[in-house]
This record gives structure tokens, sequence and C-alpha cells, in this order.
């Protein structure tokens, strides 16, 4: 982890990073010019990298902590998709003069804290200065049994579709933050903020789908775009009924009242549940499999020829929907 | 590589990325949540990461190709000190608008021509928006045989201290372009200038060294402050001679002009040399391996008990130097 840096960013790294590489004999101690990984044989790697820039993926005033385990979360839910678990993460901090010692302290026990919920070690990575504004880049690293690797681009004509957990809780919370909307009271407030703030790797699920789902992908840019891209990277379309989305009690809730928000329920992103199909005798066997996880999986679709995806109402009509995606504004 | 992703990132990646993916299967297209990477049996990975801001560590000028190949080459050069042989890399682009259609062509010519002189591909990565800056994330994936990876903490007493190439090069041409410091001529600034910016990372030498060595690093803090990193992880100290350390033609002249610019020599960073100790048999026995690459491989001093690193002028006596390392201003 040590390069091109300046005293100062050694004692940042010794202080704030070196204790999140103890228990990683590869990370040595980040003193090395890099890191050593041995992949359990068997297995494939697996790498994701996702950046965060301040103002754009969070707010500025957004507790560290929080930002540290979203930043951690993104990439783990890119393992989840692919059957992986976490082996060892990167973290390249571009740091502004907004980042004080409190900043870093809250920072690295957010880490801390996912580290150990989710099983992986900082292993490198770089810190570095930058007038402006804060970017924070993690490169995730995990393994996955060969063969069982879950891809987008494996679905066929028939799959069922399922997704896991509840649909638009995160950006609903986003949208409550920016006091686009409004919540019916503070425990549904809470539950979606936290939904947006805090997102939930579904990473023993995704090993569980390893070898058993014929496609995978993460909630993260909208549940009908990440469909769309397993439709498109298998050469296949699908269509799914509104009602059959899972939407937890606080979605409901807020939806009930203005039902023009289920719109941003179908493509709004930062859900980071996993999205499957499976062939229908596999996917009867995955809904309990997820029970043992105390997590829904719900089948909402299923996978047909052409292309694209159609989203139904209750009646049969289809629901047309005017941008399939997400977008940072 | 897509994720959270804005239609407008979709095409960037489409059109500037993809096409550098194309030779890596394990890249997936840049389409899935994740690459697939396979290290050869018997070998470890080796991961490192580096971030470049604009402003910071390149000039917003400078040519988008040279950016990228640096961007590359700082990753490939700590594969090098490690004695490992590159696989594949995950690129965050996090882009200010200043970047353009032009701008993103000239850097993925320079990171095709980089893939195909160093054997290396792209994997998968995330290309972000940003008010500003400019910030260029690169995690380089590469494996060595197990048990022959190099190390900075195995140098043991008597071991000479080795360095490739020609040392001071690159803090000599960052002078020039910030014109604190004058060259007798074009071709010496010329030369100075292309060893900042073009640093040559020695991977196949990394390579011979693997497995001889005791332990390696790559000059980029500067001679001294790297040799004391190597110290540092040894528990041990060393001395080297002023007089014995390689200097290209141009450095020499240069130097020669202004003999109180030896220090940046010395202290000075962005040579992206390799710095090793090894056993006196097996050092001699490297030096005819440097050639064959048409590399010095130059000794300049030996690893002692104690700590710290003594610089030693023609007449025995310690230089002092006021830094060791390299700071970035």
């Amino acid at each position: 982890m040590k390069k091109r840096q300046t005293p100062g960013e050694f004692e940042l790294i010794a202080r704030y990073f070196a204790p999140l590489a103890a228990g990683f004999p590869g990370a040595l101690g980040l003193m090395d010019d890099a890191a050593l990984i041995d992949p359990a044989p068997g297995t494939r790697l697996v790498a994701t990298a996702d950046a965060l820039v301040s103002g754009v993926h969070f707010l500025p005033e957004d507790p560290p902590d929080l930002v540290a385990r979203k930043l951690l979360r993104v990439n783990l839910s890119d393992l989840a998709a692919m059957g992986a678990e976490p082996v060892a993460y990167l973290l390249t901090a571009v740091l502004d003069d907004g980042v004080d010692a409190d900043w870093l302290e809250a920072f690295a026990a957010g880490l801390a804290a996912d580290q150990a919920e989710f099983g992986i070690a900082l292993a490198g990575g770089d810190v570095v200065r930058t007038p402006g504004p804060l970017v924070l880049t993690v490169t995730a690293l995990g393994q996955v049994e060969t063969g069982r690797e879950l891809r987008r681009g494996g679905a066929r004509t028939g799959d069922v579709v399922l997704v896991s957990g509840t649909i638009g809780d995160g950006s609903l919370g986003l949208a409550l933050l920016r006091g686009e909307i409004a919540a019916p009271d503070e425990a549904v407030a809470a539950h979606l903020i936290e939904r947006y703030r805090l997102p939930q790797p579904r990473l023993a699920l995704g090993r569980r789908l390893a070898g058993r789902a014929t496609a995978a992908i993460d909630v993260s840019d909208g549940l009908v775009a990440d469909l769309g891209h397993i439709c498109e990277a298998s050469g296949l379309g699908a269509e799914i009924e509104a009602a059959r989305i899972p939407l937890s009690a606080a979605a409901r809730a807020v939806v009930e009242a203005r039902p023009a928000l289920m719109v941003g329920v179908l493509t709004g992103g930062d859900d980071y549940e996993l999205l499957v199909a499976a062939p229908p005798a596999a996917a009867a066997e995955l809904a309990p499999l997820a029970a043992e996880l105390g997590l829904a999986l719900t089948p909402i679709g299923h996978v047909i020829a052409g292309e694209g995806v159609r989203v139904l109402a209750a009646d049969g009509a289809e629901i047309r929907l005017a941008r399939a995606g997400y977008r940072h504004i």
C-alpha cells in the first residue's frame, strides 16, 4: 500500500488502515508493493470494483461509518451476484480536505464492522490526497467453485424470474432523504432510509444459488433495467407482474398513499437484492433454501423468447415505463 | 463493469473500454457483475492498486495516452517488484467535465498500446462522473510461482544492494517540466521528461529475480526512501556509495552542471527501477541475467546490521540528506 506516499499518508495508513489488514497474512501488513492472495484450489477468482464520489453517490454529511459500509457492500453485492464468497479487498482512498481524524476513525470503524460481518479483510490499496471531492474505490476479490459461478447470460426460455427480499426500499429511502416524498410516519421513513444507506449484500443466498440458478444479477440499476441486463446477455426477453413484486410494509405504505411511486419501485436502483432466473423445478427448490436464511425469494415472472422486459398490471395490460434504469442526478 | 451506471456511462464503456477487454474471456465483455480470473496452478495471485489524481499526480494538460500508460505502468511496476507476471486489471475512471471523446479515445489508445506491450487485459471496473478533478484508479492482478514471490522483508546482513537501469531521471524530468531546473540541451531534456512521463516497469527482470533475490522494491518514493523500506521490513540497515549509483548520460549532464541536484537523484521518486538485495553469490549471477534483457543491474552497496540507510561519498564520509522520500507538492 506504500507508494509515492507522503509522510502524512504513511501515518494515515499505519494508524487507520493497517489494523484492518491484520487478519490477512497476504496483506503483508500493507507494507509491501502488493498483496498475495491464494484462491482455494478448484475455485475461480472473482474481481469487481466500484467507485463512490462524495456529492454524487453519497452526501458529504453522511455518517462516515455508513459510507464505508456501503462502499464495501456494493462490491460484496457484486460478488453475491456471481455466487462468490469474499476473500479480500483493496481500497483506494482519495481524500479531500474535509477528511479529518474523526472522519477517518469512523470510516475505519465502519470497514472493521463489515469485515467482521462478511468475512473479508483489507489486503492493500492506496491513500492519496485530492483538492476535491472525496473518491473511494474498492476492488473486492472473491472465489467461487469453478463451474458454479453465476452469470447474467445463462437464462433460458421458460425460466422463472425470482427476486430476493423486497424491492423499492432503497430508491424510496433516497427520495425521502432528498425531501422529494413524504413518509406516513417516522418508522416507515427510518426503515426506508436505513435500506438506502446500508444495503444487505445477499452473499449467503448467492452461494446457495451458485450452480442452481441459470442467471443472476444484483438489483443496483433498478429491477426492470437489471432484468433487462439478464435478458440482453441471454438473448431473450422477460415478462413480470407488478403485483407480484415483493414490497416491504414500509414501501407499501408509501406507494399506497401515492400509487405513482410504483414506477420508482420498478425503476429505482440501490436495492442490492438478487434477481435470478431458474428452471421451474430448480426455482421450486430455491425458495426453501432462501427461507433457511430468513429471506424471501419471490417468483415475479418468467423468461420468454424475444427481447426486453414487459411489466404487466393485474389486468394483464402492459405498464409502460418512461425509463428503465437509474440515473444519478 | 455495469453498475449504477447512467446511459451515458454505459455508452462510454461500450465504446472505449469494452474493446480493451475483448482479449480476456474472464472479463465477460464488461457486461457482468464481476470478472472471472484463473491464476495458473501453483501460483499465488498478486494484487496492487494505485490512484492518480489530475493536478496532483499528473497535469491536466498531459497527453491522455501517456496518462493511461503511466497509470498502468506504476501498477505493473508493483507487480514487477513482487516478481509477478501481469494477468488482468480493473479500471475505475472517475471522469470530470474536462474529459471529452477525444480525451477518452487517446486514453483508451494508450491503454491498448500498453496492454499489448505488457500482456495484460482489462477485466472490469467502474466508470462514474465527478464534479472534478479526474481520478483514475487501476487494480492490477498478476501471478507468481508460489514461494518465488519477492518481498521487502527478506534482506540479510551481507547482501549486496543492486539497482536496475538508471536513477534520478524521473525526478529530474519532473523538475524540468516544472521549470525548476534547466537542461544543457534539448536531447537531455527530452530524455529526462520521457523517463518521467513513461516509466518502464521491469517485469521481465522481476521474473528473473523471483526466487533469487532476498528482497525487492520498485523505486517510486526515491532510492534512499525505498531502500529504507527494505531495511525497515528486514530489520536491518544499508550502506550505499553515491558514486556507484547509475546515472543516465542525461542525468549526469544535469548533475555535473549543478552538483546539488545529486540530492534529488538520491531522494526523488518516479524511477520505477527495481532495487534488490541478494547474497553475493546470487548477485554475481544476476547482472548477466539482467544484461540478457539489455538492462544494467548495478551493485551500489550492501546490507548491514543496524537500521536506516547511510549514503557514503567517495571519501567514505556520510552524506546527510534533509529528506529521504518523495513528496507531492
